[in-house]
């Protein structure tokens, strides 16, 4: 079972409640394109890749959706289904990408508007089995960079969960742990939504891979204390000159890596880097709601006072000087990134 | 209502019980020196100066329960105290420099035990009352350092509850903050155990200085897109080269700021400078249970896979080579540490 997939029998589209994982693995079903960009602004769905083909899939429930019968109004009711879509998370480039690239297939098409609500959805799953086809790829490529015996830190959660399946730098960890390398990862939790805690965790007893969960600020720790000797984490946007968009504490968790001389890898699709920004900064980063960090004690009660007030920011941006390698589908770029990058995307 | 406690009319010491905060101020009552140890394992108390400060009145109440007739049999009771007293927490150099202070100050009476009784007291309730005249000392020099319309980053709680009253790093900001300078905090949650979303958060609301939360993972973010001036933390324990111990995840912040050319301040009374320890790599951390990781959902369900297991480190060093100054209660000192800290404990 796919984290995000298309029912062929009932034409609906499924994905995996994140929410409520590891107490329960419970199946979400869709039937129209609102309640999909809905969900992925609510973190039924997240991590990039699996956002993108979330997107893509809503846009072929917006083709089904669509009472149209010329082309050019079908077009239309595509274009706003787009936007609304586009719009439900900032950060991550894979939504616009996804979206972006359906439009562009459907751009041609010329006869019946069956044709094209057909074009849509097939489009839509070649991006769903791209990216596992993608990740996999990444992750043969990333595995060569691990040692046997080593410890690895990683944010977040990058695994199955984040992707249509396999991964990206969970990928990495788990193609190595099934090519017989012994290693042991260091969870970190990451707060505020302990993605790390809850759904890396759960996918690493899966896989029988070793494994300790640690709260994000305990990184400098163990990397100053000799314990770690690699930093694998993945990107929801990548510059044109290697600068990381990633999960709040990305940038922090890389600062450390740094300050002990331990290699620290973004692992990236293609599909997340956007060219089109020349750094960084140029990268939306999204603030979500102050009550995920605001945070509920063992009884349920607020741990904070009445009236605290919070900031929640979602992402951090990995200056490129930061990071060792980007490991693509296309291989591994290392420094100077602008050159190396433009070769893979271009690939 | 400090802190810590005598009750002169009981013959009782009390404490604020810190993990029920801010939903509940309830202050916990002891009779003997077992329970104030396993209360500073718990973490009913926390916070360098206020344990140092517990464990001295805890050895009040074992001159008070020993039943010796003789000098050298009491002298042998708190002797048995002190030991247990300093093996509640490993990493804060306060709780022996309490016990051996007082230890110190009863070896040269001679005279009937009820004098050696009261001398232990005395000496404790000196050690309560200097801290709250130490913090506001170092509390006069931090604030010079403070500019108005500063945003400043602070970990962990090292407020009036972390001492027996006023407060360290937390003292400076309301120091500033009654001297009439606007500021604005940024309060480090500090998982695992959220002394800053619980016990900071609540102090500040208290002194009416404004303050967001914000998840530890969240400070580079801050600081690295020029939102915040300054950062101020406590230690638990600082060795004579300038490095610190403090709360888990200092390290990163410290980390953070100077990625930035931010300054990066410890606040240090003189009684947490361990001069016996040429350096940081000498100073024990604590590892405590990883229950505190694993943490529980919002219906206070685990949120990790059962069986997952965890690390759970309590204090990382920050090198001095990223320490702008340490404030103590005899001025401010800068790099060169070793000559400067040497002169201010001297003093």
């Amino acid at each position: 079972m796919r984290t995000v997939e298309w029912n062929y029998d009932t034409s609906k589209f499924q994905m995996i409640d994140q929410r409520l994982l590891p107490s329960e693995l419970k199946v979400a079903i869709f039937d129209n394109y609102h309640a999909v960009a809905q969900a992925i602004t609510d973190m039924v769905v997240r991590g990039a890749p699996a956002i993108g083909s979330a997107a893509a899939f809503g846009l072929a429930l917006a083709a089904q959706q669509s009472t149209a019968s010329d082309l050019s109004s079908l077009r239309d009711d595509l274009h706003t289904a787009s936007d609304l879509l586009k719009q439900a998370r900032p950060t991550a480039v894979n939504l616009a990408w996804a979206v972006d690239r359906i439009l562009d297939t459907t751009e041609a098409f010329e006869g019946h508007t069956d044709g094209l609500r057909s074009i849509v959805l097939s489009e839509a799953q070649c991006i769903a089995d791209e990216d596992v086809e993608i990740n996999q790829r990444m992750a043969r490529y990333g595995a060569e960079l691990i040692d046997d015996g080593d410890t690895i830190i990683h944010h977040c959660n990058t695994g199955a969960l984040a992707t249509v399946d396999w991964g990206t730098a969970l990928g990495v960890i788990r193609m190595a742990h099934e090519q017989g390398t012994n290693i042991h990862v260091l969870v970190d939790e990451t707060r505020p939504r302990l993605q790390g805690a809850r759904l890396t965790a759960w996918e690493l007893t899966q896989y029988g891979v070793p494994f300790d969960i640690i709260t994000d600020n305990m990184a400098g720790y163990f990397l100053a204390s000799g314990l770690v000797q690699k930093v694998f984490v993945g990107s929801d946007r990548t510059s044109a000159n290697g600068d990381v968009a990633n999960k709040i504490g990305t940038y922090m968790l890389a600062l450390a890596a740094r300050d002990n001389n331990m290699p620290f890898y973004a692992v990236v699709p293609t599909s997340t880097i956007d060219m089109s920004l020349a750094s960084g900064d140029e990268i939306p980063i999204e603030e979500r709601d102050p009550a995920e960090v605001l945070a509920l004690d063992l009884l349920g009660r607020p741990v904070t006072p009445e009236g605290a007030s919070a900031r929640n920011i979602a992402f951090d941006i990995t200056p490129h000087r930061l990071v060792t390698g980007i490991v693509t589908e296309n291989g591994i770029v290392y420094p100077p990134f602008d050159t190396g990058l433009k070769q893979v995307v271009e690939k």
